[in-house]
């Protein structure tokens, strides 16, 4: 334990960040509203470990399977860690057979050795959430679903997004497009690259996309055009219905399917009230091999900034004019950061782990880094930040004398408990004899409501003081109220109730009135 | 893709399991009870990477270093999985000297490559629960708020043991120890190697205690003895007194410091109120090298049998007398687990990673695993096991109908709808014409207490039915009661407020009331 300086850099490793502070309390915030929607529609969580076999992750991610984070051989196993989410779930479905049907969420760490680029918000390590639907069922049904939890989860009863810029949902199928490429008369062989070509068009004009599918890949400028006849639709049933009168989807059974979940889907989305944030967008394709029937993405009013979805958003977000919206969007922190959250159904994934089971999944992604940026900016902008606290104690507990002050500290720390022994949040000065201007400015620092105050000649008559912080001069309880000790829980708790409904809050009351957890473990103590 | 049988065992790296189920929702519980107890002493919280530079690991573990699970050298920085949650709050104390002091806890999983032991419950991956308090503060205070915590941990704020067998905590400290050790005539260089031999003293006999110290160790005999007048002792302040009537004692500097020290932790802890919860236990010697003061370890009732704690324990169990308790207690899940939360003081590892940053730092680390394992069985033997619910669903949304029933698949979808904008969990079956003793039984199997039935007639009034699921015969609204369409949302928020107070909760409710999670996130939208 020298004094000398470590001979090694004091850091966390490439592309990892330590979460700390405000930024945590935000990160969890958006855990807790994303959990929240989860439930809502009844998923179960299931937390696999952080690495799996090296087998099972094999051959899963193409190319990308460079990027993943090996153990050592150590002896024994080798492993690697997980890379997304997915995989670990279609393990886990294919090792246990007995469940049949599953909604699960999952947020947690993945890992891939990617170059970071940390103002982007690409890490080596970094969170992602994600919502499946496995099992068989009829046709979209949960497919549906998933979108519309899409749009709980950005919209009002989750982010809150929706007047922010909103976002959108583009939707595409694999049938779809399979079938736009066959009938334009793509060679089989060559469907997979140029459907990787068409999903640069969200960030690439035709042009380009086009010069790569001839010049790059070999098809005929003749097919490159017939494709982009297709792929520029996008918009609602207008474009199903003008597909279906063209002869050569009819003829062409991916087509024809593909149409036909799209039709069914869209009628659901129209049950589910969400049809305003949907886009049926030929252009999106998603990189991902393993998808099998309907894809999907998740675009802000500022990620797309160059094609229709943008202008179409940019309209919308005119329309709501809300104080957020400059002319001048360079600012915007959710421009350039491409999509908030993507997926799709995968039908085949879990058979690979199992001959046996055969289990057909639907399931989306959401990019918590991208939305955490976002949603962090935005708070800065409207100065919603600076009102984050990183605790949450209610009641800072202090004391004061004259000449010969002992401190009081025994008797803070008894009032302490019987505030900690009723549930109220409460801290007071690691110190036997603390100042007070220095205990007023711990309790301002963390932003605690109320002072507690304990004085000599108060304590001689078994009263103490509450006051409530930053109160404004010439407030009747400037200076705070005393109270029988014996009230102060009784006391406390009112005042609390009663700045928790001024505040437009009701939380603050219901974690006091349901604060004992253990209510929950079936054990019959207990107040 | 195919239907051949993976080359490769499908399952979980040794020593790692798929958390899931049941399993999944007690293990949140107790996380929830925790925190809960955390963020009322004002604790933040900093989530660290799952992997550290090598170096950063390297010499602060001893012997198990060995241990450490390495990753593969790809190229780059030279990184190992952590071993557990105290170096890296001490690495990050380092890197961020602007920060003092801070209450931090940290709930995460951990990596050792350690000989598995499933039914024990040791994993090579597993949580731990840490709190710690960094800073430099007045002497014993944040020490005995730790052991606060640990009460309102285990007691009826938090998970509620207190009347099932209850828990300890045997305290000790590092300076009377090796007080001890002096003032009996152990070498300098043997203290460490004997401190380790006392802490055997809650497993082994003193005879076996003692062999080790003179025939491994080459202690002489009557310095063993001499150890053993000491470290028998335990109890409360009875022990202080006694202690300071030996003029051994007082002519040793560490034993009059910390015995000091003893006593103001004892004078805070009465003021807390948890003096009936401690006791100071001198054979207590923990085995990390990095503790400088106070040391700690809580047991159940079950986990050390042998001795006197056991005894105290087993006594305070009758008095207590509940149906738990059998005289055979070979079953009880407790017994043998060991210490289910340990910790101390260790003012110096942060100095280990910084010449000029010194924090003098306390904290606890709570064994989730055994606490997990002792809860579970625990509510199994309760039968409170069956009644844990995996998903928070409240109703089910379902449909019937006779000859040409369409199944009114949108219907329910709109329905469902309807209840999810109003913050309600609901489900509905994924079925175009489901049957309805099969959604009655989906119902049931997730433990959903409302039903809301949609039929074709009742759809022509605009009426719905509400049936609250397991009503017994003859309840007078054993067949559900019908209400209009345009009310549902306001009769089943009723009836879910009616069921959480007659069940004794105000979750639901509270839950309800404060669902959308986006309120917090400081945007300006929301019903």
């Amino acid at each position: 334990m020298g004094k000398d300086k470590v001979p090694y850099q004091l850091k966390t490793p490439k592309g990892t960040k330590d979460w700390e502070g405000k930024d945590m309390v935000i990160r969890d915030r958006i855990f807790n509203a994303v959990t929240t929607v989860f439930k809502r529609h009844g998923a179960v969580t299931i937390d696999t470990p952080v690495f799996e076999l090296r087998p099972i992750l094999s051959g899963k991610y193409g190319e990308d399977s460079k990027l993943i984070y090996d153990l050592s051989d150590q002896g024994g196993e080798l492993c690697s860690l997980r890379y997304d989410l997915t995989v670990p779930f279609a393990r886990w479905l294919a090792m246990n057979p007995s469940i049949q049907s599953i909604k699960r969420y999952h947020i947690a760490k993945v890992y891939r050795r990617d170059q970071p680029a940390m103002t982007k918000g690409r890490m080596r390590e970094f969170y992602q959430c994600d919502f499946d639907v496995a099992g068989v069922y009829d046709r979209m049904v949960p497919d549906a679903e998933i979108l519309r939890i899409v749009c709980e989860v950005f919209g009002e009863q989750g982010l809150g997004w929706t007047q922010k810029g909103g976002f959108l949902i583009k939707i595409n199928h694999r049938g779809v497009l399979d079938g736009i490429f066959e009938v334009c008369g793509v060679p089989k062989e060559k469907i997979r690259t140029i459907s990787s070509a068409v999903d640069k068009l969200d960030k690439s004009p035709w042009e380009e996309v086009k010069k790569e599918m001839v010049e790059e890949k070999g098809l005929s400028e003749e097919v490159a055009d017939k494709i982009w006849e297709f792929v520029q639709r996008r918009g609602g049933k207008d474009v199903m219905e003008e597909l279906r009168k063209d002869e050569r989807v009819l003829g062409n059974q991916n087509l024809v399917k593909g149409l036909e979940d799209m039709e069914l889907l869209f009628e659901y989305l129209g049950a589910f009230g969400v049809l305003d944030k949907v886009e049926f967008n030929l252009s999106l394709a998603r990189g991902l091999d393993y998808y099998t029937g309907v894809i999907f993405e998740v675009v802000t009013e500022g990620s797309a900034p160059s094609n229709t979805t943008g202008q179409k958003l940019q309209k919308a977000a005119k329309k709501e004019k809300t104080n957020e919206f400059d002319e001048d969007r360079s600012n915007d922190p959710s421009v350039g950061v491409g999509s908030v959250a993507a997926g799709g159904r995968y039908d085949e994934l879990v058979g690979m782990f199992s001959g046996k089971t055969q289990i057909p999944c639907v399931g989306i992604s959401f990019g918590v880094d991208r939305i955490f940026s976002i949603t962090k900016a935005r708070m800065e902008a409207d100065k919603g930040a600076a009102a984050v606290r990183s605790t949450e104690v209610d009641v800072f507990v202090m004391a004061f004398g004259g000449k010969g002050f002992t401190g009081l500290l025994k008797e803070r720390m008894q009032v302490t408990k019987t505030l900690w022994d009723a549930g109220i949040k409460a801290e007071f000065a690691y110190k036997q004899k603390p100042k007070l201007p220095a205990q007023f400015k711990s309790a301002e620092q963390s932003g605690i409501p109320f002072a507690v105050i304990l004085g000599e000649d108060e304590q001689a008559q078994g009263k103490v003081k509450i006051k409530e912080m930053g109160l404004p001069e010439g407030h009747p309880e400037k200076d705070g109220v005393t109270v029988d000790t014996k009230d102060l829980v009784q006391e406390v708790r009112e005042k609390l109730r009663r700045k928790a409904e001024s505040d437009g809050l009701v939380e603050g009351m219901t974690e006091l009135d349901t604060n004992a957890g253990g209510e929950n473990l079936g054990h019959d103590g207990g107040p």
